[in-house]
C-alpha cells in the first residue's frame, strides 16, 4: 500500500514523471521485474537514491525481487493524480500555443485540453488539435459550467495580469506560464507552474562557456 | 572582482537566469540600486538565500548600500556567458521547432539562431523567422563551416539517435532535447539540457489532486 503522497516531498514528486516514463517503457517491452540497480542504470542515478525515492510510497521493492514494473507504474500514476482527468483550457492560439496544443501528450500529463481562447478575431474559429477556437471575451461563461482545473498561459506578458485576475475570480486554481511575467507572488491561493523557455538557453550556454573556460585553462 | 564562476554551485546557476531577469527588470524601470531584502520580495526568495547566492560572485553587496544593478546585471551576463555570441542551429521545422524559432528570445538566452532544418521536402525551402529551411542531408557541410555550438532538437523520438551520433560526429557539443528518447547516458562526453513539456503538467496534475486530497481531508 502506498503511503498518503501528502507526505512525499516536493522534490521526489519533480523525479516521479521520469520514473513514470522509464517503467512505461519497460512495461512496453514487455519487462515485469526491475532493481534499484537497474534501474538507476537507465537513468543515470544511484540504486541508493532510487530505493530512497520508491520508498516514500511505501514496499514495493522486496528483497532478492526487487520491484514489480507495472505495480509500480500503476502507484506512480495514481500518486500523480493521472487517473483523476483534470481538465485544461490553452489561453493564447499564437505560435506558441498551436504548438503546444498540437505536440503536448495532454492525456499523458493527465489533462483532457477542453478549449482553447484567444483574442485575434483571425483566429478565433479556426480549428486546432480538434478545438475550435473561442473568443477570450467568452471565457467567464465557459469556466462557470465546464469548471477548468488549469489554464495554459502562451500570451504576452502584458495581456497576463487582466486574464488571471479574471480566471481566479471564475475559479480557475492553477496555470502553467510561459509569459515573463510571474504573478505567483500576487497570488499565493493558485498554483504556478513557471516555465521560462529562454532559462533553459541560458544554462546551456553556461555549460558551453564553462567547458570552453576550463580547456583554456 | 568575480570570483572564477567554475566555483558556482550548479544550484545556484539555476538561480542565475531569474536573478538577471529581475536585475533587468530593475534597470528597465531605471532602478541603481537594490537590497538582498528588495529583491527577496520581488522573487519570493529569503534575503539571506540571496546573500549566499550572490557572494559566489564575490563582494558585491555593500554593507548600508546593498547591491549596484546594473554592475551585478552585468556580472550574471558575464557569468552565464551571455557575451559569448555562441551559435545555435534548430533541428525540426514542425509545429513545436517552428514556435520555438518564433517565440524563443535566443539573443536574451545568449544565442543567434543560425539555421535552421528538415527532411521534410514540403518544408525545405520556405522562411521561418527569416532563415531559409535547409536540407537535413545537408547538415555535415554546414557544421563543418559554420561551427555550431548547440542544437536544438524538435524532432520525433525515433528520428534523435542517428541525428545526434551526426551531429556529435560534425563536433556539435551541446544539446537542447525536446524528444522524449534521453541520450545524455550514451554520450556523457556532450552537454545535454533535457526539456520534457509533459512534465509540467504530471507536476501541475499533482499539486491539483494533492489540493483536492487536502480539501477533503
Amino acid at each position: 500500500m502506498a503511503k498518503n503522497h501528502q507526505y512525499v516531498s516536493f522534490a521526489v514528486i519533480r523525479r516521479l514523471p521520469r520514473y513514470y516514463r522509464f517503467l512505461g517503457e519497460l512495461l512496453e517491452k514487455g519487462v515485469n521485474r526491475t532493481s534499484s540497480k537497474d534501474l538507476a542504470q537507465m537513468m543515470g542515478l544511484t540504486a541508493s537514491q532510487i530505493r530512497q525515492d520508491l520508498n516514500c510510497f511505501g514496499g514495493f521493492g522486496q528483497q532478492g525481487y526487487g520491484y514489480n514494473v507495472a505495480v509500480l507504474h500503476a502507484e506512480i500514476h495514481k500518486i500523480l493524480g493521472l487517473d483523476q482527468n483534470f481538465r485544461a483550457i490553452l489561453i493564447g492560439a499564437g505560435n506558441l500555443g498551436r504548438a503546444f496544443a498540437n505536440h503536448i501528450d495532454f492525456e499523458m500529463g493527465g489533462f483532457h485540453l477542453t478549449a482553447i481562447f484567444d483574442k485575434n478575431p483571425q483566429v478565433i474559429g479556426s480549428s486546432i488539435s480538434g478545438l475550435m477556437v473561442r473568443d477570450i471575451a467568452t471565457i467567464a461563461d465557459y469556466c462557470s459550467v465546464c469548471l477548468p482545473n488549469v489554464a495554459i498561459l502562451c500570451i504576452p506578458k502584458d495581456d497576463v495580469k487582466s486574464i488571471v485576475d479574471q480566471l481566479i475570480a471564475c475559479g480557475v486554481g492553477a496555470f502553467w506560464n510561459f509569459s515573463h511575467y510571474d504573478f505567483s507572488l500576487d497570488h499565493p491561493e493558485v498554483i504556478v507552474e513557471n516555465t521560462q523557455l529562454v532559462d533553459g538557453l541560458m544554462a546551456l550556454c553556461y555549460q558551453i562557456n564553462d567547458q570552453k573556460e576550463k580547456q583554456k585553462s
